[in-house]
């Protein structure tokens, strides 16, 4: 019998949002102060990745701290925002010289942040190190240079991690750190130990992963340092509630970090633009928990024997009954 | 209190397969006879729908009145292949007016069979009307070709019903009848009354629809003549089991049915290709049967309030609630 | 030999942008006036379709006109913006009477300042008329929301057009008018005769649809009224310099227009999140000059014999001779 | 000024094709020495690669032998057909021992007539190596078997090199090998010298990568043995012929494969299901000469200079103006 996991969430689940249309914005803004007292109302939450420098800007870390202590929750991470407008011809990848001394000084700046919080891992996610158009980049020199600047930060903070978020699109249309197979083998390319992934389910989803298998190649080099669960309709990054259309391939996500021996935080990476953020967070939550207790029920051995004969509806049929018990009981509670 | 649907299935559900790749199939070919017995092997089928000519070509009617009589089973429809290499640049489209007309002439010729057998409908799947290429086709030309081709069989056979399986693409790259509103717009064009669509869920899944929503667009103009269903990974017709990745969107896709007073039958259309076929209908027909207690359990006022408030969290709980339910039932019995 | 058309653009080409990540903005902001400056820099704009209210908000439809006529540019259309965050759960069929009433006088509003600055038609973009979740709405409502807006601003403008702009997503998961055909049918349940479609090639493309098909079946019911271009990946708005990525299939597109006799204005809802406005908008100019050459150098009667035989290799050669043509002498100028 | 490369194509190029719906084919059977006969008539192919055993499986080698010869070919590979019925469930990753042990054996066997036949490599294509359903296969497992049975092939004919070709799906609903990142890391987990990559342009485009992307990263680690080219619409292997839908990309291909100094065969992998497939080989090598022709006028410091600023607007226009000239050229000749 597995004991349940942490649950956290990126602080932003708590934001509101603008998109290219709406630019009055999905609500009125928010700072990370009042995002950080809606995690705190969600009740099951014990962590929260910070976007830094923290909304709108003017905020300490001290503020942060007592804000944190307030509502119980632990900073598990940071998230530099190296991906504004700013950067938006890349950060790491930047051809501008200055701006992407800018884009490493600005990570470095939040990994002595992340170091005061006690944070578990930086998390690097270079949105906009990338491409738009056919042409466009010189793609050994965007590898080199996305390589070379995680390489020196993480040479920097020997003491710290960093996890590399991969996306395989948006904001650029093209990601260099694209998929769990590309992300491993840059690692591979940067030589230090202290550098990993973090796998979101969505991400993986939409980029045609499985993200099951792509935890299991992360893992089995033992790489995988977080992870951030959401739903989407397999063509764009929707950040929706947990389990809201895959439902199964959500599960069997779980389970492969479960059956490895895993034991991090399971994380959510939701942007309720137009929901609730409190009930989102609650949804979610209700969601992985009806998981943990179905992966405590799940007939490990007769699914193990169903796929080691490749029997997928022996297989589907195992998993299934495990599942289906537990989110029954976990939604009439 | 519904009463429960009757259950159907294609009956190439039965049949083995091949493709470009595995040219010499997937299992050894079955005659319709032999795909006739595995589907009265199920034990929950009422009604399958027919190829013709019956595979391998040389059976008579009368052999597969008997076969049916003998399983207990129905013929609900006839779907006349006129998409074979032999009308590899089109059936009703074929840009050889003979080749054009052997397809109508073949069709003509299976609907005479579907009167003898009492069948529902005449499935139409004009799987290679459409093109490939860029610059290929002058598509008023297509479409006037396929308009016209149905109109002149619905006209031939006033006492018969066709219902037109629209697809978005494979064999072809494209496909004439693609959409649930092209197909809707196509059956305007005819000018008759006994036309209506097949929605295959897979179909409009891969297609970018979202399926409940194109079932009661062909409702609301009572052209919903059948349905098929299936799962898919939303890139092709991969025609899995039902409910083995889109759990939530099928369960939508049959509420929208019952809520609008759908009474048809609940039809399978599934290529098990490396599967056990009787156990692969078990399968689908689990699940259905599940959406339908699902159904008589679903608290209609209340998700009728949520919706109404596009109360997303809140209509997903209240479909969830009942079912998983009717899931765990289903999978514990 | 057909004369040049006009070419146009939406002016939002003109301004700059935010996204969910760079709230911070592309660039500083540009007022309209800013704008159509720039528009003007362009050299080969005839006309500009003009969000309203006229960003950011103070600005005077009599202080539009002169701007315009200082850069020798009329309106052809004005946009409403009816898809901002006050809109979050819909304009037309937002589930708050009182909001959506908003939408239509905000819709009315501008047709008054169409009307004043004689456009051609207004253009109608319900962007967050739709849904997010499974289960979250109830269709017929949101369409009959979506049908009777629309008919009502018709019917109150009778001496206008109202051109409906259709896309698959974004900002909502799913749009209600997300296709040609469904935009066909609903123009159809409106029951007046000055509705019909702007088609935005990209928006079509990323749908699934052949582009050249889909306008061919909006022109064959006389309901074209306006085109936007551009390009994408097919997967999602990318909003990318015209025939940056799908050369033949714009080129397709085109001749579909010429052939059929449509005469409108040839223009561009470009996105240069990064690049020089002008800039791109030459770009684009460019090769929508190539096309309109390569299309009175096309050997339209080869072209039609090859299509006639769904000659895919014969009927591509002799579009790539016109076009390769035109684009060589295009970029050697 | 480079000289010209050498073609080549898959000598499937030249056969008829079946799928699951054209049982009975596009067009009459042909056997491997029919196809060497077309592939001799396209006037400008070099080599050709072969798959084994040779169709329809009675045919040795010799009389391939002088097949070739008769048409002044050379065998570049040999591929072996462990992508059959008979491996319905896997070649390398049967869950059946004595299965995998055949698909071993089988690509032993080819390998020799390999040897015999002088070819560059042995192609690997483990078509069958996969799953098809969320939960039906063990991910670790699956790599494991797949890595050492490359493993033991490569050490078994240390004298031969082993290309795999890596697709995203199809047969399998998903294959192990799907992207270039993930065929890189398998090839380290086997620590052999001999095994590389065979990118095939079209697979790398449907599975969201960007051809010229992967092709770097396979050369940047020495790993590119061969390369295949065709085209599609991003959703599917279409195989369609070079250059039909996105030219710009494939020549930016093309580019990276000439400015990497890249040597290798240009090499067709269409399926011309319903076109003259001389013709269609014809038709795709003429792109491809257009495209080396502009190579050769290419302004790559130009080109460089734009790339290092990321300015995409003038990257394309350097890239356009070589390659629009080139092919103007080329279709007028």
């Amino acid at each position: 019998m597995q004991k349940e996991p942490s649950y956290g969430a990126g602080i932003w689940h708590f934001a509101t949002y603008v998109d290219r249309y709406a630019t009055d914005g999905y609500g009125d803004p928010r700072t990370v102060l009042d995002a950080i007292k809606l995690a705190g109302a969600v009740g099951d939450l014990s962590v929260v990745d910070l976007n830094w420098p923290f909304p709108p800007g003017n905020i300490s870390t001290s503020e942060v701290k007592d804000a944190l202590a307030a509502e119980g929750l632990r900073a598990i991470a940071v998230t530099p925002e190296f991906y504004t407008g700013a950067f938006a011809k890349g950060g790491f990848t930047n051809p501008d010289p200055a701006v992407r001394q800018r884009a490493i000084d600005l990570v470095a700046a939040s990994a002595e942040v992340g170091r005061e919080l006690g944070v578990d891992y930086i998390k690097l996610w270079p949105g906009q190190d990338g491409y738009d158009y056919p042409f466009q980049a010189d793609y050994n020199d965007l590898w080199d240079k996305s390589v070379s600047a995680v390489r020196e930060l993480a040479q920097s903070f020997p003491d710290l991690k960093f996890a590399i978020e991969y996306k395989p699109r948006e904001p650029r249309n093209r990601m260099v750190f694209s998929s769990v197979a590309r992300t491993l083998l840059a690692i591979e390319d940067m030589g230090v130990d202290n550098v990993g992934v973090l796998l979101d389910f969505g991400h993986s989803l939409y980029g045609g992963e499985t993200p099951a298998e792509a935890a299991r190649m992360a893992m089995a080099r033992n790489k995988l340092f977080a992870i951030d669960v959401n739903d989407n309709f397999r063509g764009w990054d929707d950040d929706m509630v947990v389990g809201s259309v895959h439902l199964l391939e959500t599960f069997e996500f779980f389970f492969a970090l479960r059956d490895a021996g895993w034991d991090g935080v399971w994380q959510l990476d939701q942007f309720p633009f137009r929901e609730d953020s409190v009930e989102a967070a609650r949804a979610g939550i209700r969601t992985m928990r009806a998981f943990h207790h179905a992966l405590n029920n799940l007939d490990r051995e007769a699914l193990a024997a169903a796929q080691s004969a490749q029997d997928a509806l022996g297989a589907q049929r195992i998993a299934k009954q495990a599942l289906y018990r537990a989110l029954a009981e976990s939604e009439t509670l």
